[in-house]
C-alpha cells in the first residue's frame, strides 16, 4: 500500500487530479498540464467557499464560477462530480466524446454546475466582470429585497488569459467599478503552449492589477491549499476592490515532465499518469474515489450550499409577502419574460427623413422606460450611436443602480462583459458602438451566439455614408461578417416601422442574439409597412403591376429602392421592391410566405446593399454593392461615388433590366 | 495687433492649431480636440527630434511616426504641411474631401510623410511596436551594415488607444523585447467622446506601464513644449527599456470649451475658432502661416533630415562596396523583391496523406531558408500550427537576429505588430494561430488589406475536424469572414502541390495579405494536379467523360470529392470535382479560363466545404456545408455526425443528383 495523503482535503486534491489523469488518458486527449496545478485551487474553492447548490444549478443567487482557461474541463467536470452535481463517473469517463455532458471546454447548458462556455482566452474574465457587474447592478434595483440577493463571483484564468488584451479591458472595467465581490484566481504555473511563460512575457502582474485598482494577493505555492483557502477568505472581506489572488504553481504538477509545457497539451498515458498518482499518494484503480472524499464534499460544498438555497427561500418568501410586485419584476427578470411589458414606442412622422440610430434611440428610450432592468451602453460613442437615455445615471460606484452603462474604449470587453451579463441573468443587456468595430467584438459575438444569448447590439454608421471619417470607419464586410454568425441575427431596418419590429423581436424573444445595423444618415420611412411585416424579417414594398423583376433591399437603401423603382414603373419598366431587414428571419418563415415575398425566380432578382455584396447570391442573381473599401469625403460624395444616390443607382438597376 | 508669441516655436504651434481650427471649419468636419491640445508635443517632435527627409517621404531608414489617434489628423497634416512634405496649402484646405491628400484619417500611401494608416483605435500602438521591432531585427540581420541602419520609432497616442486591450498586448511585447528605441507619446487630456475619461477609466498608466517593463516620464503641462522635447530627448537616450512620456494636457486648448469632451468631435466654428486663435497669440487670416514658421521648420527638420539623408547614402555605399550582395540583399528586402529566390521545396510523396499544416510547414521552412529576411511566428501554437523553424533562433533581447517571434498569446497584436512590420518593410511578416481565432485578429486583418500590406497568416484546425477541443475551437463562419474582406487573399490549399502554390504567390505577390486556411488531420493528396493550375486560384481536379454536375470544393474535401465522384461515375452518375484553393484569385483568371473550369451551369455545381455555406451561392445553387456550430468529439465522429465522411458526403451528392 502506497502512501496516502494524511487528510481527507489532500486525498480529494488527489482524486481531483487523479480523475483528470484518467479522463485525458481514456479520451487521448484533453488538456492535463494546468488541470493537475490548479485542483489545490479548484478544491479549496469548492470545499471552503463557493455556495451553490448541486441540486438546483441554475439558482439565481449561487456564486458563479468562470473557468476562463476552458482547457482545464477536465478538473471542473471532475470537481463537479465530486461535489455532487449530476455528472456521474460515466459521464467523465466520456470526456470530450460526441454528446457526452463533458465536452472538450466547458460549454453552458451542457453541463450542470457550468456558469459559462469557455475556451477563447480572455473571455471567461470578462464574462466573470459582465456577472460581477450584474450582481452588483441587480442588488441596487431591488432595494426592497434588501438580504435576498448578493453573490460572490469567482474566475479562474492562466497566464494565457493575461496575455489577451481582453484580459486588460476587462481587469480595468473590474477595477473602476470596484467589483470587490469578484475574485479572480490567477494560477501562473509558468509554462504556456510553446514553452516558459517567459518567452513572450515579463509583466510584473501584481503592479498591472494594481494600476488598475485591484487588491493582490500572493500564495507562493499552489499546493498550499490552506494559503489558497485563507487569501479566498480574504479577498471575501474586501470590501473596496476585486481581488486577484495569484498563485504560483508547477504546470503538471506530478508528472514526470512536471515544469514544463510539455505537460500542457497531451493526456500524461498509463506510465507517466501511475507515476504522477503515487506522487499524489493516490492508490485506488481508474475512476475510482473513495466515499470519504464524495463525504467531504458532501459535509462542506453540499450543506452550505443546501442551506444557502433554503435561507434564499425563505427570505425571497418574505420579499414577495412584502412587495409582491417587484418580486415578480425580478422573477420577470431572471426569466427573461418581458412578454407583458407594455412599451410605448413614440408616435412617428411618416413623412420625415430621420437616421435609423435616431429612431433605434427612441425604441430603446421606450424599452427602457417600459422593462427596468435594460442594462448597457456605449463603447466611448453614446452620442454618436444615440444610446444615451435622458436621466438614466451612470452605472457606477456611487450609482449602482444606474443601468446606463459607459463602457469606455473597450469594445470587446463590452461584448464579452455582456456576455456574462446575460449568463448571469435578471439584466436585459445591450451594447453598442459603430459597425465597423464589429471587428473588435467579433470574438465576444460569436460566444453569445454559441450560448444563444440574449444580447443585443445597437451597431450605428452602418455604410459609406459615415463620409468624411473615410474606409477605417466604413463598414463594408461586416453584414457580411455577421450574417455569416450561425445563431445570430442581424437585422438592418429601413425605417421607424422595421426598427420597432427589430426591438419588439427583442423584447420578446430571449434565446439569441441580435445585431441593429442602422444609419448614421437619415433616410426615408418606407411607406405603407407594418411592424408585423417587419417583424417576419421581409416583406414586399412595393409591387406594381406585372413586375419583371424583384430589388431585394436593406435598411438605407430600401425607401431608395422604392422610388426607384416607382420612376421605373411610370417608365413602364415595372419592377418590385422587397424589404429584408432580417434575412435570417425572413428564411425561417413558412415556405408559403417565402414564396409570396420572392414572387420571381432568383435570376429576375436584384439584391441591392451599399455594402459587400457577399452572400446574396443565395437570393438573388444580381447583385450590387460594394466588394471594396469606402472613402473618406463628404457623404453625399461619397455616396455618388459608389452609385448609390439615385442617379447612380438607377442607372445599375437600369443596366440590370437592360440584360433581362 | 494681438499679442503674438515671443518665440518662433510658440508661433509654429499657434500656427498648427489654427490649420486645424480652419481645415475642420472649412470641412465642417474633423476632430480638434486632442489636435489641439497636442501640438506642443507633435511641434517638439517635428522641430527637435523626427529624422526624415520631406524630399524622400519613403527614405527606408527615416525615424517611423505613428499617429494611434488617427482622428488627431489634421495636426498632423498641418504639420507636414509645415514641415515643408508636398502637402500644399490648398491639400489642407480640401481636408476630409473626396480624393484629397488629407483623407478623414491618415491613409497610408495617399499622404506623403504617412507612415500607417490609423484610425480604429489601440492598432496605432501596435503598429508602432511591430516597426521597432523590424528596426531591431534589420539591425541584427546585417551585421556587416553596422551604422547604415537604425532610428526611432515613435508613436502619439490619446486615452482611448490606452483603454484598447490591444494596447496592453503590445505595450507588453514591447517591454518584453526592450524596444528601447520606442518612443510613445500619450496625450491624456482627461476627456473622450462621451465625457470626462474618469466616467470610464481609473487605471494608474505609470503603474501600468511599469508593470510591463517601460520607461515612464510624465510631463505635467501639455503646453511646455520644452519639457516635452527635454522628455523625447531622455526618452532617446534609454537603452535598455521603451519610453512612454506621458503628457498631461487640456483638451481644445484655447477654445472656449476646453477641457469639455465637447470639443472633441466637432469644429470649433468661426467664432469659437476665433477666440481660440486670440488666446494663441494668432493674428492671421485663415489659413495664412508667416514664412518665419516655415523657415524655422526648414531650418530644423528639414535640415536635420536632409543631412541624414545624406549620411545614410554614404554610409550605405560604403556598405555596397564592401559587401555588394549583403547590400543587394538588403535592397530586395526592402523592396519586397523575391522573384530571383530559388526556394527548394522539398519533394513529397504523392501518395501520403498529411496535413496541410504539416506540408505549410514544409513550405515555411523552404521559404525561411530560401529569403533570409522571413519574420514570424504563432500566438503561443506554433507546436500546432507546425511554424516553428528547427535551428531559428528566437527573436529576443538576447538575440535580435532571431527570426522566430513568440508572439505569446496575444492574436490582435500579432497581426497588428505585423501591420506594422510590413510597413517598416525590409521583413516578409507571418502570422499563425487557430483558423477560429482569425476573430480576435479581424480588426488587424482589415487593416492589412486597406492597406495592402503583404502579411502572410497561417490558420491551422480549419474546421470541425479538429474534433474534441469542441465548438469554441471549430471554425464554421470564419473561412466567410475572411473571404469577405476586399483585398485579402484567402487559401486554402488542399495538398501539397496547392500549397506551394500558395507559398509562391505569397512570395512573388507582394500588394496584398494573404490567409492560408490548414487542416490539423492528414488528407489524401488530390493527385494530377500541378503547382502552375493550383497559382491560378481554381483548376479541374477530376473531369470524367459526360459530367453532369461540377463539385466546388475546398481544402480537405478535395480528395475526398475526387473519390466520391470516381465511385459516382463507375456507378453511371460522371460528376466533376473543381479544385478552388483561392476563389478570388480563380475568379481575375481569363473568362476563357474560369469558365473552362466552371463548364457547367450553376445549378448544375455543387459546392461542398466543411464550413459555413455563406457566400458560395455566387458559384453554385447547391452548398453543402455547415450552418450551425459545431461539437466535441473525436474528429472522425464529429466529421461524420455533420455528415462529410465519404459515405455520409456521398449521399448528399447522390441526393442533389436525384433532385437534378
Amino acid at each position: 500500500m502506497e502512501r496516502k495523503p494524511n487528510d481527507t482535503k489532500s486525498l480529494a486534491i488527489a482524486a481531483a487530479r487523479s480523475l483528470v489523469i484518467d479522463m485525458t488518458n481514456k479520451a487521448k486527449s484533453g488538456h492535463p498540464g494546468m488541470a493537475l496545478d490548479v485542483a489545490p485551487a479548484m478544491v479549496a474553492l469548492f470545499q471552503d467557499h463557493l455556495v451553490a447548490d448541486p441540486k438546483h444549478p441554475d439558482w439565481v443567487n449561487r456564486d458563479r464560477f468562470v473557468l476562463s482557461s476552458g482547457h482545464v474541463s477536465a478538473l471542473l467536470y471532475a470537481t463537479l462530480h465530486l461535489a455532487g452535481y449530476d455528472l456521474s463517473m460515466d459521464d467523465l469517463k466520456s470526456f470530450r466524446q460526441l454528446g457526452s455532458k463533458t465536452p472538450g471546454h466547458p460549454e453552458y447548458k451542457e453541463t450542470p454546475g457550468v456558469d459559462a462556455t469557455s475556451g477563447p482566452l480572455g473571455q471567461g474574465i470578462a464574462q466573470a466582470v459582465g456577472m460581477a457587474m450584474a450582481e452588483e447592478a441587480i442588488r441596487a434595483q431591488y432595494p426592497g429585497a434588501d438580504g435576498v440577493f448578493g453573490h460572490y463571483t469567482y474566475c479562474l484564468c492562466g497566464d494565457g488569459c493575461l496575455q489577451e488584451g481582453i484580459s486588460q479591458e476587462a481587469i480595468s472595467l473590474a477595477g473602476h467599478h470596484r467589483l470587490s465581490r469578484l475574485i479572480l484566481l490567477c494560477d501562473l504555473n509558468g509554462a504556456t503552449l510553446d514553452g516558459p511563460t517567459s518567452d513572450a512575457f515579463s509583466e510584473n502582474l501584481r503592479l498591472r492589477f494594481l494600476a488598475s485598482e485591484w487588491n493582490v494577493l500572493e500564495v507562493k505555492d499552489g499546493n498550499d491549499v490552506n494559503a489558497i483557502s485563507k487569501a479566498i477568505s480574504k479577498a471575501k472581506k474586501q470590501d473596496g476592490y476585486p481581488t486577484a489572488i495569484l498563485i504560483h504553481s508547477v504546470i503538471g504538477y506530478g508528472a514526470p515532465k512536471q515544469g514544463s509545457h510539455k505537460t500542457h497539451g497531451s493526456p500524461l498515458g498509463e506510465a507517466d499518469g501511475s507515476q504522477a498518482k503515487s506522487v499524489y499518494g493516490y492508490p485506488y484503480p481508474d475512476f475510482t474515489v473513495p466515499d470519504e472524499v464524495y463525504s467531504q464534499f458532501a459535509n462542506t460544498f453540499g450543506k452550505r450550499g443546501e442551506a444557502a438555497y433554503r435561507r434564499y427561500q425563505a427570505t425571497f418568501q418574505d420579499f414577495q409577502a412584502k412587495e409582491l410586485k417587484e418580486a415578480q419584476r425580478y422573477l420577470d427578470a431572471f426569466e427573461g419574460n418581458f412578454v407583458d411589458a407594455v412599451v410605448n414606442y413614440p408616435a412617428f412622422d411618416s413623412e420625415k427623413a430621420e437616421s435609423t440610430r435616431s429612431l433605434s434611440g427612441k425604441c430603446l428610450k421606450a424599452l427602457h422606460d417600459a422593462i427596468p432592468c435594460t442594462f448597457g451602453g456605449s463603447a466611448d460613442v453614446a452620442g454618436s450611436t444615440l444610446t444615451n437615455i435622458e436621466g438614466e445615471p451612470m452605472f457606477d460606484i456611487l450609482s449602482r443602480q444606474g443601468r446606463d452603462v459607459h463602457w469606455g474604449i473597450r469594445e470587446f470587453a463590452m461584448a464579452a462583459c455582456c456576455n456574462g451579463i446575460a449568463l448571469h441573468g435578471g439584466l436585459l443587456p445591450y451594447a453598442s458602438c459603430f459597425l465597423v468595430f464589429s471587428d473588435y467584438m467579433k470574438p465576444a459575438i460569436r460566444m453569445a451566439a454559441l450560448q444563444s444569448l440574449p444580447v443585443a447590439y445597437l451597431f450605428t454608421h452602418d455604410s459609406i455614408a459615415v463620409g468624411e471619417d473615410g474606409p477605417t470607419h466604413q463598414p463594408i464586410e461586416h453584414l457580411a461578417m455577421l450574417r455569416s454568425v450561425p445563431n445570430l441575427e442581424v437585422v438592418r431596418p429601413a425605417d421607424y416601422v422595421e426598427t420597432i419590429g427589430a426591438y419588439e423581436n427583442i423584447r420578446l424573444e430571449r434565446n439569441h442574439p441580435t445585431a441593429l445595423v442602422l444609419t448614421r444618415q437619415n433616410v426615408a420611412p418606407v411607406g405603407g409597412n407594418s411592424v408585423e411585416g417587419a417583424r417576419k424579417g421581409g416583406y414586399l414594398a412595393y409591387k406594381p403591376k406585372g413586375a419583371t423583376h424583384l430589388i431585394l433591399a436593406t435598411g438605407s437603401e430600401v425607401a431608395l429602392c422604392v422610388k426607384i423603382a416607382k420612376a421605373l414603373n411610370e417608365n413602364g419598366s415595372p419592377v418590385a421592391v422587397a424589404s429584408l431587414p432580417s434575412v435570417s428571419r425572413f428564411l425561417s418563415q413558412s415556405e408559403k410566405y417565402v414564396n409570396s415575398v420572392l414572387f420571381l425566380p432568383r435570376d429576375k432578382r436584384i439584391s441591392v446593399e451599399m455594402a459587400s455584396t457577399f452572400g446574396w447570391a443565395s437570393l438573388a442573381k444580381h447583385n450590387i454593392g460594394i466588394d471594396g473599401f469606402g472613402a473618406s469625403g463628404k457623404a453625399g460624395d461619397v455616396i455618388a461615388s459608389y452609385g448609390f444616390d439615385e442617379e447612380g443607382l438607377r442607372k445599375k438597376v437600369e443596366e440590370i433590366l437592360r440584360l433581362g
